[in-house]
């Protein structure tokens, strides 16, 4: 943030925050690796530092501040994601060429913003604007999070596969507790987000379900688990897999999670993490990461039991606090610690993305935030071990196409 | 059937019915005609001849009937759809070259199999083998139903544009009447299969849901309310659609529902039917078909209204007599009286096509019939004009993926 | 031909020939089999029927015959190849779903421009006509060799792979002789077609071109020549091809020619003719052929020899009579007995098609015969044991991109 | 090249002069700017930069330097662009993720290599490996061409549009002069490389060919007579056009040239160069380029001309010197000025790049660097505005498929 911002309240301070702290996780990098796009799914680490600052812009400062003078003319729509109602956007492949703006820019770009920023907020916002405020740093978290699963992704395909933190995980990892069964009742229960706090509109209304009791597993499978899964064929058998899992299976020629490999000659699995490379000793206890609902769905049909839905999750995670191994552990890697619903690996659900009865999308173009996705996709729920804390709750709804597998996602069995 | 069987109770009565129905069905095609598969959805109509009679042949002669000599030994697996714990099966697209076996072939290929069932059934099945044989009814119904949806596109594909039933319609066609709200409570209610009547196993169990009160319409949308969708640009708007939908509107060039056309030079628009090809003005006031999920949903966004649940659906249609504008009728396209849930169209639900709590698939091949498709796909309910009416039921959950347009699907709002 | 037609005179009597000849080759087929298109490069049986009547539609009666009455009024586009310019034309994968027209009507539609074509030949023709008249019965030649390869891959791609023709091969077949290298003068040469007889355009002008002396093996390559190199890692060894060549062979997984096949457990090579499937060692001295350029040309390379240019070809087939294994023969697989430059394969040149110096296409819409396929082709030459005896030449100039496998197409090395 | 190093002959100020070049071309390019690879065709320029140095570690200081010690175990593979015999490699689109190793490491590298070099020159070399050391330099001038080629596209497809060189052109540029036609004698010609001075495999052996008497323009057509075609419906008529070339047009929507753009809402076209946009006006007398082949073909015949062979192109330029306005006159943009045989654009000719009477590849894995793309390439000559002075003669054969537009090439009629 611009020098000589005086801070004044908390959302000042929050916005701080969440800002230095996108510049501290890109520390390591070089602005050769904040160019790289490894796959579609991914963004250039730079990307999003830019489009982050943009959502401030084109939300808070374009239509708030009179007096504020673009950073530069194109951006408007050159750092447009998807908003229709904005602008046209770049085909989201061109993000792998912009060379220009350089880095250099994109930071000035920030200090801009921040300065427009540390402005605004301290001249006062009306309560819609502050909301939107809140809504652009959760945003923002949201793209802390991407920019480190695709700089993992883009790690990995460097024929190199250099180390994003280059400090060894201590040896072993966590070893695996017993998994236990929780036992939850059933019953007519409410899901979604309860009280004034920040939620996205996706979590809305709360509202009733029913459940019938069920049983949660105490914690997610562990590597080691998986592995029996791999070795008891789960790769080569179609009776495990839902049709369109098994056709991915076959295409994609997948044998394993994403991430992991074997040395040519050699029959250890080797894990690359964002710390570099493992063998699966050292992360055989750790929750299994990078699988697909496709492989989600067919190791717990493999086990006999099955995948939470996102109501069970939700009713059993509200008991909990929002700790665990999350984005300022710094451990980079799921741990897998018995206990816990937070953190770790995002939990694959039965459920579909779809909204709740009733649920109404934000109006205007940030309506096209969650709500336009909402077909194709499995919720996921808990965040992983790249998520921050303060992002986090039981009514989040993440959610991802069923063959995804760059995101730190993993399972957690139901029965 | 085989000549010189005697009929001997209901369940014969039913075979002899449903097997005679599918030839019946074929009464206008020539051995051509039944050779063409014009998109990867569809099949030939020679391969559905096949298909449903290697389906007793697999499930019922093979296993119980110690005696039976097999048609062809190449046929198991050149005729198994997708059940890959049976065998092998040629690729989905082979299915057009198989100018042999020939159509005379296949034929011969019914009687054979038909007179070792009729033999099988004389004889007196365990119950669990009779109801394999309902099961393989049922399967022949839902690939009759098939047969003329394809058989549709086969026509509509050819350049000469030939009807499959050269009888017009009346004209016009059922005016359409007020759409009317009916009012459901909400609460704690039942859905699922009740009783001991067939059903698949995704119908099962019958399990409580928490519903709030609901309105549904009582008939569906009309091809001249979905016009007046189309002339507000309903096809241009992004901000009508989810994001995957206005992606697939973009690369097919959507701009209307499929099977419409517009002369060169002209305005009025052009329905393809079964019966050949109708101005617009003609079928007006009939329910609009050939929509996708996708379309379904943007016209209900549009509307301000939006697509019931599954739940929703059934609650309504369980009051209801299975009638309606079915295959029996013979009119071939769907009308859209006031009052009905059943026939017409399929309707779209806003319900990702997913199994219940406790679902169970059936043991075996036959398991794969229904559960393995559990992923995008979204449920349809009620029952098309092309759906035999001892097939269709309150609790029939038919399902395709969001994008798919050559089935009678249709839109009935909720709100 | 029609009845009553009195046969007055040479052209009529080549007319009447060739038009049954394309008759005789379907007389095994069923209207089914008539539908099927198994590959990109394929059309319908029946479709070649319908083309070359529209060709003589078109181009004859629609052009010189005043009160000609057009069979059907879509014919005119509906089989309608490639001529742009006389109008647009179905998609060539379309051809597949052409059950309507029936191939009864197919039939009558050769009856009734036959007829038409036998009262324009009574009446006389201007000789620039006449000569279309012969260009339309070369144009139906090709496409009885293309009739019969297309129906040779429709069977192979049919899991029941049928024989065209159900007569064993008498084994063995054609002991190989030994490879004779035939020696030939070099200096300026002339090549292209002399005299008046019928030629196709890209055969003129006649021209001279320099070439140093040459040498031609007296035969082509054999399937056993060819397992060696298949046995010494042809497939296998990046060094032997081309670059498109080696993407090709690892995109398409090639191991050996099209058409060669191994039963699950066996040994030994099973190849597919329109007889039916042998076993190799009754082909073994037959001419290898379903190869692509680029096998040729890695083949050669492997043998440390290399492809004739077409002018060699040329020059050394102008010496020689034409005959050879051609379609009267009826084998309809090659033999390649050694001494004949005619018949069995269509020999793969290293020179691209392109126009000779100062060629000129035909003008109007027969202009896009040839010439418009002059760019990413490679020239064959010779004919091959489906092609008609009076239809070949030394000047003949076939063309096929360099990954085509579908012809009978094979290698005559030089050096 | 390292300090300290004597420049103590010819060879070695080459190897000076030419990879010092390659880093001044990359003076005004960040770190950032070397990483993009904007379509299949180029490569990132930080990879050029490596993969020449490549080039002499692997051909020259591995195989001639016992004592070399390699920079990075993994560079060998990592560079190999597509030399089978020495290693595998990465994907080609791969390479635009190597943000590792850094550009300050790839520059190490060069000076790591070039201080080797320095050494392995002053030792003195076996004529052989000189002659190598010259291949390679010859192969770094492509690459300093391919790195501009590449750039252009990088920054064209970059929303910004970024110039280059940011100095833009006087105003108007060289007015085209008449065309003329230059007029030659046929007879029995040589062509390929004659004399002892550096030449690729694929311009030899020297060997005579036939010509017939032709004429060629004395000037490159330009973009104002380009524009003609274009007025002229060039892009609307399929009879202008090779199939494929049509196909081509149809299906990726070319309206003009690449870098050829309208402002939306204008009428002016603006033709984007090294050196930034500029109005058509400015360039109309330039000559033509980024046009394939295709486009060159539908040129020539819509002017009733035709494109050149290799041999009359050769023939022509063999009495020029070779000078024009080649990559040193930094222009970076064809000018075409009259009578000029080198340089401005390569041009298309109607020769299919195959091997010479007689062509044999360089022995080893060096034979890959031409031998092995001999199909579906069309020869162009002469080189282009981006071609270094030193690496272009008359006997160059350069070779592009025929839909291929990123390259600077333009079109010279011949009749």
């Amino acid at each position: 943030m611009g020098q000589g911002v005086v801070i004044s309240d908390s959302l000042v301070q929050d916005y701080c925050c969440v800002r230095s702290q996108s510049e501290w996780l890109v520390r390591s990098l070089s602005p050769e690796d904040m160019m790289v796009q490894s796959c579609p799914e991914a963004s250039p680490a730079k990307w999003h530092l830019a489009h982050t600052t943009w959502f401030f812009e084109t939300f808070l400062l374009r239509e708030a501040s009179p007096d504020y003078r673009p950073f530069h003319p194109d951006f408007l729509w050159l750092f447009n994601s998807y908003y229709n109602a904005v602008s046209d956007q770049p085909e989201k492949k061109l993000r792998a060429v912009f060379s220009r703006p350089s880095l250099a820019e994109i930071l000035a770009y920030r200090r801009h913003v921040d300065d427009a920023m540390a402005g605004l907020l301290h001249r006062g916002l009306p309560p819609e604007m502050e909301q939107r405020v809140v809504l652009g740093l959760h945003h923002e978290q949201q793209h802390q999070e991407l920019l480190l699963t695709d700089i993992k992704h883009a790690f990995w395909t460097n024929p190199l596969r250099p180390a994003y933190l280059d400090l060894p995980f201590e040896q072993p990892l966590s070893p695996s507790e017993n998994l236990d069964w929780r036992q939850y009742e059933g019953g007519v229960l409410e899901i979604g987000h309860r009280g004034s706090t920040f939620c996205f509109d996706n979590e809305l209304p709360r509202h009733p379900v029913y459940l019938q009791p069920f049983q949660l597993a105490s914690r997610p499978v562990s590597c080691g688990e998986y592995l029996a899964f791999m070795n008891d064929g789960g790769y080569e058998r179609p009776e495990l897999w839902l049709s369109e899992g098994w056709q991915t299976v076959q295409s994609h020629g997948w044998r394993s999670p994403l991430y992991w490999y074997r040395e040519e000659g050699t029959e250890e699995w080797q894990i690359f993490t964002l710390r570099g490379s493992f063998p699966f000793s050292v992360l055989e206890h750790t929750a299994v990461c990078h699988v697909s609902y496709f492989e989600a769905d067919a190791y717990a049909r493999w086990s006999g039991r099955r995948l939470p839905t996102e109501a069970e999750w939700e009713v059993a995670a509200a008991e909990k606090p929002v700790c665990g191994n999350l984005l300022e552990q710094n451990l980079l890697h799921p741990a897998g610690v018995s206990g816990q619903m937070f953190g770790d690996v995002w939990e694959w659900t039965v459920s579909a993305y779809l909204g709740y009865p009733g649920f109404h999308a934000l109006p205007g173009a940030l309506g096209e935030y969650n709500g336009k996705f909402m077909a194709n996709q499995m919720v996921l729920r808990g965040g992983s071990c790249v998520t921050p804390q303060t992002h986090i709750r039981a009514s989040y709804r993440n959610f991802f196409p069923t063959a995804t597998r760059w995101q730190f996602s993993g399972i957690r069995l139901a029965s």
